[in-house]
């Protein structure tokens, strides 16, 4: 795991991202949270526009909770973190990809990521082993 | 660029891919296609019922035009076809993953993913580069 600091960034440059992005009309923009280096996708959520602000800002990945409707700082109650190492907005402003280094696992069931279930030999399959005992579940 | 067959499902498999799918109040689900081998994302979508069972059936990715209302059929008119790989749903339901192999590009654009937007010195730039020109645009 790099100890590198996240990436931040100025308001001037944090606007001219915002200026780009699409926010539907629950006021949000798609977030695809992607692993460094492997390019493993971790998961999709969702920021609002303070969201993205504070994700840029500080470095450190935020989404909105669509079921607690509140700013969902990934990692504050399990210490499982994203720090920011670049954000991108795709071509029609509706999805960022969020390249980020991510502190032990993603997902809230303590897989690494949220995609683990696939189709194998016909049936629905876990197909990721749990890495860590979520005890503090954190879920959106 | 492989020339493998696609991955294709049985209807019972299908069914239980589906089974799993949280589709939204619109009966969509989120879409994120990335590039086997490489990991690259190359775009995010929206699929209906049909599209994934279309998807999963036939091994060549469809997705649901919000825009247009229809039945999105990647690649039909450009020839940037994705073909199937592996699809994994995530924990709560809601977002897939699709392993795909690309032909071509995947942004309507006419560069080789969607995410082609980032702050570079202060800036929002263009940081992928144009690889088709796409007189037959294809956009969702």
């Amino acid at each position: 795991m790099s100890t590198a600091a996240p990436v931040t960034y100025p308001t001037a440059a944090i606007d001219k991202m915002m200026a780009a992005i699409q926010f539907d009309d629950r006021g949000l923009v798609a977030a695809i949270a992607q692993q460094h280096g492997t390019g493993e996708v971790l998961m999709m959520a969702w920021m609002d526009r303070h969201a993205v602000e504070e994700t840029m800002r500080t470095g450190r990945v935020c989404y909105w909770s669509r079921s607690r409707r509140a700013p969902w700082r990934k990692g504050e109650t399990s210490g499982h973190i994203q720090r920011l190492v670049d954000l991108r907005v795709d071509c029609d402003g509706d999805t960022l990809l969020v390249e980020v280094e991510q502190t032990g696992v993603a997902c809230h069931t303590g897989r690494h990521n949220c995609f683990f279930r696939a189709i194998r030999n016909g049936e629905l399959e876990v197909i990721a082993p749990v890495e860590v005992d979520m005890t503090t579940a954190e879920k959106e």
